[in-house]
């Protein structure tokens, strides 16, 4: 055993293989031979004292691996904290334990907090491979979990991660569970809220699926990648923050799952449940108000499955000692007029600057979430928390706080915006029907948003607006030709995603 | 759009992801930036008119792939039929429809045999991740499919394949669901048969968790590796073949599915009747029979069970139009003596030659089977079919014939044992009352069983047997003293893998 083992060394090959931990071996190398590991085996690596569970892959090219040395994934190679030539030793995995409560989820089993637990502490510490995670969604979605069970999940995923202590008895938070494009009212509801004097350590994720995610607008005007020290301190001084919790790492388990479920596109509500609540009590968060937009091409689409999702966002934060206030909001069209990191930012800046031209569906959503958090969260509940949200926001008092916000956090700088447009035209004169979100969130990813950030889609064609022929009803932005190009050509395949009648 | 894509030039890597497509792009291409691709993307590629869909790893090494380079794993590149140097474009993939029926499947609709076919052609065509194959297996799992679901998936990968054409109205088939370490049935079984006058096509499969699978078996006294032309010939000639399946590539599907499922070890019982089924139907098979061996530490462990996969089997098979008869066995301990390729394959052949220390119930089940198809398949229905299949055996013939079929196959040679050896004594004096097979068969792949041909278990405890304390149970066998000592030393940390009362 010793003897086949002592003769990999490790060489840096840089393959990102996305988080999965994965070993690159030579098919003539002597371990892969004797201990007859085929690609896709799981097998133990050890370093010294640090172990992984990484997945095989095999190199047939001589060049790359030379005989007696292995690679490993970026991930794993930090894992076992790697240098170039150290040594490494392999054996087979003993089966991952809680694979049998996956087991016995998928034979429709209840599955009780210990069980959750045994999993969820697995897939932490990166036993699971992406096919056993992706099994294990699947056994939980549709409505495999009850209500019992997505308790139990988002409890297990809690103590998985470390939760922040503050000091105060009240620290309020927000979520929406997105699909809308240009719904970015967190820069604003941010700074109405701490200029109130409530605590609000938000955190926020990218975008993986949409043309933007808050941590992308943010990060168009100021630092958003904060370690937890840094982000406590802004707290500290500003009573809130915007953050990429990724940067935190708040709860690394939710972060895995994300990147299962997203790239199988299998939507589990008893995950979305545990991932947004385990996430806001890490945070050390007491009162989280929660938007829910629904509407045909959102991601919520009736009334009747947002009411459900509010019944357990409600009573699942309840057994975790969250105070939940649900709004189901309208999710028929965008909010505000950008969609994209830097075009969405500026309308928020405009809200907070009071500007006359202001997007004023976005400031009275904004106004709306705040005022809701103002109220529930029992501090100002002799007082109307809508109007008070309204008179911070429209004495420029939130446009100061949103400044100094970004000041703790590393400065604020101007969003640059794009220099390439392309306006599309009304086809014919009526009144704006209908409108896709799916495909205007689509039109703004193929115009570059938001890797390049200035790049998105400027609506000008609101539900109920009278528009005449070749009237501007959006207008592509775009860093560069090539994906101006991109997007519009795209457009030249489809019908009807803004219905004119 | 095309000013972007043309950067990219195929460098080939020699990277085996094991099947799955696999590209490997530099973090800083531009395609990457623009696109907004993030690993585990699912990516179009286009090679002049072949398209795939890959899995994205970026590789941040910039000494592995140049600028404006990218590289594709193994599958990928003999799937575009790429050289060096060749053009790519990549695109966003549009989602895999399919996947829609996925998901209604999570959501615990049934579904029927069009959206059964969608899927697997999708699969077939290499649309679906390895995460995805995860997802459709464990949304299949359980008791998930119901019997018509079963009969519309084993149709629907029928289907996808292709089915020997025959111009005899019987073809026999034999097929064990395996768990069971030794029972290597099949060189004694296909020449009986073959030689009383039936045509029997065997194809079997190779080891993937187990000690050694039938084609690894045969492997070591003949060539295995028979394309479909060979393997019509030599049945032609001699009325019988014992061939490697995934030479022939009967049933690529299959291939694909099985490859997931084994490394998520979720049994689904409708995935593998669908399994069996369609590669006996592909192989133009009118008769089979299963063998199904029920004991604590095989594959199934319930006569329960058994009866219900016997009730799939039969009626499955039926409304795709085969003839099944399913023999529901003892699998409470290994058959045989020999566990691993060339310890079981000498079994064989000690049966074939009916040598006087040859293992009686190797014989015993062989026989059984043999006289089961004789008597079934309507041939020989006016005779006793087991006494027949003895005749023939008793007679020496199935030994010339056996040898005349690998012959045909490319020539017999004789298996190579062992040089290192390892005598596991008992502990004490009593008699065998239970064997684990589960722990017997790890045993024999510790010692190098299948890739190292010879190595394995010689068993010498059947149950019942009264052994003496100190006498030899179990012999290791090994090609090398490094997976000699790996074996043994496992033993160490085991107790009652033999347990004597």
């Amino acid at each position: 055993m010793q003897e086949r083992t002592e003769l990999l060394y490790l060489k840096e090959l840089g393959i990102d293989t996305n988080q999965e931990y994965v070993i690159f071996l030579r098919r003539d190398c002597p371990v892969c031979k004797s201990e007859g590991f085929i690609a896709l085996n799981r097998i133990e690596v050890a370093l010294g004292e640090n172990k992984i569970i990484a997945s095989l892959n095999i190199i047939e090219n001589k060049t790359i691996l030379q005989k007696g040395q292995a690679g490993l994934s970026q991930s794993a190679w930090k894992a076992v904290n790697a240098k170039e030539g150290d040594k490494i030793r392999l054996s087979h995995l003993q089966p991952v334990q809680s694979m049998h409560d996956v087991r016995s989820k998928i034979y429709e089993n209840r599955l009780n907090e210990s069980a959750f637990q045994r999993i969820i502490n697995d897939i932490k510490n990166e036993k699971y491979s992406n096919i056993e995670i992706a099994s294990f969604i699947t056994a939980c979605s549709g409505d495999h979990l009850n209500i019992e069970e997505i308790k139990s999940l988002t409890k297990a995923m809690i103590q998985a991660g470390s939760v922040i202590q503050w000091n105060k008895s009240v620290i309020v938070d927000k979520h929406c569970i997105g699909g809308l494009p240009g719904n970015r009212t967190t820069p604003i509801v941010v700074s109405i809220v701490a200029e109130a004097g409530l605590i609000i350590p938000k955190t926020s994720s990218r975008a993986i699926t949409s043309p933007a995610g808050t941590a992308d607008t943010m990060e168009t005007v100021t630092n958003v990648n904060l370690d937890l020290a840094t982000m406590k301190s802004v707290v500290e001084q500003e009573g809130g923050c915007m953050a990429w919790g990724g940067s935190i790492g708040l709860s690394p388990v939710d972060d895995i799952l994300i990147r299962v479920e997203r790239a199988l596109e299998v939507d589990s509500v008893g995950q979305m449940i545990a991932s947004v609540l385990s996430k806001k009590a890490a945070a050390g968060s007491t009162h989280v108000v929660i938007d829910i937009p629904v509407g045909k091409t959102a991601k919520i689409r009736s009334e009747e499955d947002a009411e459900k999702l509010k019944y357990y966002f409600t009573v699942v934060g309840k057994s975790v000692g969250l105070k939940v206030k649900v709004i189901i909001s309208d999710g028929s069209q965008p909010i505000g007029r950008g969609i994209g990191p830097v075009l969405e930012i500026r309308d928020c800046i405009s809200v907070l600057k009071n500007e006359p031209d202001a997007p004023r569906d976005l400031k009275e959503r904004a106004i709306l979430m705040a005022g809701y958090i103002l109220e529930f969260s029992n501090v100002f509940k002799r007082q109307n928390g809508i109007q008070l949200a309204k008179d911070i926001l429209e004495s420029g008092k939130a446009w100061n706080k949103f400044q100094a916000i970004c000041k703790a956090q590393g400065g604020f700088k101007d969003p640059k915006p794009a220099q390439f447009r392309y306006d599309v035209l009304s086809e014919k004169a009526g009144i704006i029907s209908e409108i896709d979100n799916r495909r205007i969130a689509k039109i703004a990813r193929l115009a570059g948003a938001p890797n390049s950030p200035a790049a998105g889609v400027y609506f000008s064609a609101p539900l109920g607006k009278r528009v005449q022929k070749d009237e501007v009803i959006y207008t592509i932005h775009s860093e560069s030709l090539g994906e101006l190009e991109y997007s519009s050509e795209y457009l030249k395949t489809q019908k009807n995603i803004i219905a004119i009648a």
